[in-house]
């Protein structure tokens, strides 16, 4: 299984691909790749959601992942911070949909849990657990690509509890 | 000039294609057509995006419009509906800037005071002068269309204001 994990931001949104690696004897979760897309502030926000939107695109290409992870939005944030995120994140859910895979989006609460064991765990520990997961030799950088990824892995696991549930162990 | 309008919504997104027609004796402003994008609410948020990009995307496609006008967030709703509504935007931006056309942007108060002559008209004025400058048999439906119909008319006239300027007149 192959997931692709997006971090949706107003300056960078991470993407981080991972896959559960049951070929081998001892089966376990591969990172496949993670990065930063950066938009051009300068730029008009068209052009630069044109660019999100073919680079995602360009990846979800690549990877053909099996579905696609995205978090949930906190609604803390203020109205003005809210559309601007909205905008982003209506593009990466898009270019899901465009390349005909579904997408589970997870509250941060449940990402950090997964992942951290511990919901309101900092960014640190997300990247900390994210890299040792992944038995990683470097932290993934930026902090977004580390959340992409444990969102990824998030889906991971609840796909794998599911199926345990389902095949009734 | 030929320009494309949009009035995003969650619910229905309104478009309407406005020309200044200056090659008959007395140039006037016509409508090529109006309407409103209605995504189904039972469906994934992933696939009704991609259903609107596809028919904004068509739109663009058949009426090879010279510019896109869109509305200005009012920032005064709250941050659950301004990321609903920017998911919503962010794809209808993208559907311009593919299409590769320039996108101008008017706040509610400009917009009505170039259609209406008062910046805090209401749905039902704005309805009626669209109809009027636009010369049309029947109101436009839904009002988002009309909304849409308001935006192209007075980016149309924001451009002719500049053109004179610009001619020095």
């Amino acid at each position: 299984m192959r997931v692709f994990g997006i971090d949706c931001g107003t300056e960078c949104t991470g993407y981080g691909i991972v896959e559960w690696n049951d070929a081998q004897r001892e089966p376990r979760l591969v990172s496949l790749g993670c990065g930063g897309i950066r938009l051009p502030k300068k730029e008009p926000l068209p052009y630069r959601l044109s660019l999100l939107y073919a680079e995602l695109s360009a990846l979800l290409a690549a990877h053909q992942p099996d579905a696609v992870a995205i978090e949930e939005v906190f609604y803390s944030v203020n109205a003005k911070s809210a559309l601007k995120l909205g905008q982003v994140r209506g593009v990466a859910l898009l270019a899901a949909a465009n390349a005909n895979l579904s997408v589970a989006e997870y509250a941060p609460l449940t990402i950090k849990s997964t992942v951290v064991g511990y919901g309101l765990a900092q960014k640190e520990q997300v990247q900390f657990m994210v890299t040792r997961l992944l038995q990683l030799d470097e932290t993934p950088e930026p902090a977004d690509a580390a959340d992409a990824l444990a969102i990824a892995i998030c889906h991971v696991h609840t796909a794998q509890t599911l199926n345990l549930q389902r095949a009734g162990r």
